[in-house]
């Protein structure tokens, strides 16, 4: 079952584990494990097998309803994003005039945009051309550099949904586009962390995003062009990626500025983004203050 | 004087204050003072007070030459730079084929490849194209957000030499530059953090890369085309910037890929980079194990 952070109240975030309609506390069920999921990863077998034994009527447990869901790593030293990896999303970019690159094309979302599944996205004065895009996110486990293809499912803790909100005309100044990716609370990610061994393959995720209930995307994780092994390996020839580090996998076609005329989010909209077995995350536009 | 992250033999590095040949332990001389630049810097105005109050005779000062020098930010939340934006070095980009943008031009260096002012850099077996890159680089002291030029003084704590060490061929696989810069290894930064305070101009300084002792960058902080204070501003619009981020600045005309014909690094070579104030950092290039 997977792994949340959690607070009640004005509580420091906690981990618990998810059971149906409730979340049990670790602290009070497992207090021996770590308090932060990086702390967790870090601490590699003995800490899942802990976690693994942890029931579903454990003493800790709590209603579902009653608590706040954090993001499952709200610090992670990276979070890298992958751009133009659904092969029917590579199309509408280049009906935009965006080259379909021959290699991973990869940038970054500052790791200060990171917000929770249900928290407020908000829309930047600076910004006219607000955009979604729903995604499968993958959370490292291990320290890891040169990781094969096949050896890569070992470095990898398990998956998230994200939201790779994009100022599309700060993302579309330079080349870099980093700037466009990483608007503080641009970086939806939870509603929480499903281990990998829970999940027979990753490959297989129906994925949606729905915009005031309209789908705008709908898509499977089978279309990503260079799938996760290849992201993992290709990434580790060039740097050593750590225990929470977050890959955000691509986009499905459908996005608001590949629409004809392009649609752009405004306040009070709001983006519901689901991906098969993981979850969702809801996360409302609102106006900057 | 500037402030150090030194450690003898295999210690946990600790925090000390530069005099002329000398370093003072802080967590001797004044062991109230937190333990790393990051926390340092968070506590404000008060840690500043106790460290300006440590003077070059106080308890716990140690030869410089006795000591190894680290990053003085190995673990910042964000480290971005700033492409094309040297007047000179914008017109030998050009010469390659590189566009100038109207806008700031940023990408991310990966945290993960920060490496000390006298470490050796990897040249990868994956890579060709290995280069140098002289740059002065801005560490932040606060929080902030719309930071306005006129204000953006008061949010930087100090200032560094970097190497922002390029991976040319990588760097030119796509227009997001960041793999190209973010190879393990390839972030030496140093060899201190130099107190804002104590730099008169940040944009009247004198920078030099030599290769084995050969002048190969010279310029001056003057010919910045967006200058610190744009850069903060323009950074702020879109994210929190935090305490410890760090910003490299640019880099002047000179380096080996805009050679003619290009020069790349390989094992042996020495690279050195100076700027007037703020001391230098010397790396080595080391083939791959």
């Amino acid at each position: 079952m997977p792994l949340a952070v959690f607070s009640l109240d004005d509580d420091m975030p906690k981990l618990g584990k998810v059971f149906d309609d409730g979340v049990v506390d670790l602290s009070v069920a497992a207090p021996g494990l770590p308090k932060d999921v990086i702390s967790f990863l870090r601490a590699g077998e003995p800490a899942l097998a802990a976690y693994r034994a942890v029931g579903p009527d454990a003493v800790g447990r709590l209603p579902l309803s009653s608590v706040r869901l954090h993001p499952p790593v709200p610090a992670p030293e990276k979070y890298l994003a992958i751009g133009m990896n659904y092969s029917d999303h590579g199309a509408e970019a280049r009906q935009l005039g965006l080259e379909v690159p021959p290699y991973q094309l990869w940038f970054n979302k500052q790791v200060s945009c990171i917000v929770g599944p249900y928290d407020d996205v908000v829309l930047p004065r600076v910004s006219e051309k607000l955009d979604y895009e729903a995604e499968l996110a993958v959370v490292i486990g291990k320290a890891c550099r040169y990781v094969t293809p096949e050896a890569a499912p070992s470095v990898i803790a398990g998956y998230m949904v994200a939201n790779d909100v994009s100022a599309r005309d700060w993302q579309l100044r330079t080349g870099t586009m980093t700037l466009g990716k990483s608007f503080d609370t641009h970086g939806p990610t939870g509603p929480w962390l499903t281990l990998a061994e829970e999940i027979a393959d990753p490959h297989d995720l129906e994925i949606r995003m729905l915009v005031n209930g309209e789908v705008r995307q709908h898509g499977c994780t089978s279309q990503l062009i260079h799938n996760i092994w290849e992201q993992v390996s290709y990434l580790t020839q060039v740097m050593t990626l750590k225990p929470g580090d977050i890959l955000a996998t691509g986009t499905p076609s459908g996005v608001g500025v590949a629409k004809v005329p392009p649609v752009f989010l405004r306040p009070g909209d709001v983006m519901w983004v689901e991906i098969a077995g993981l979850g969702y995350i809801e996360n409302r536009v609102v106006a900057e203050a």
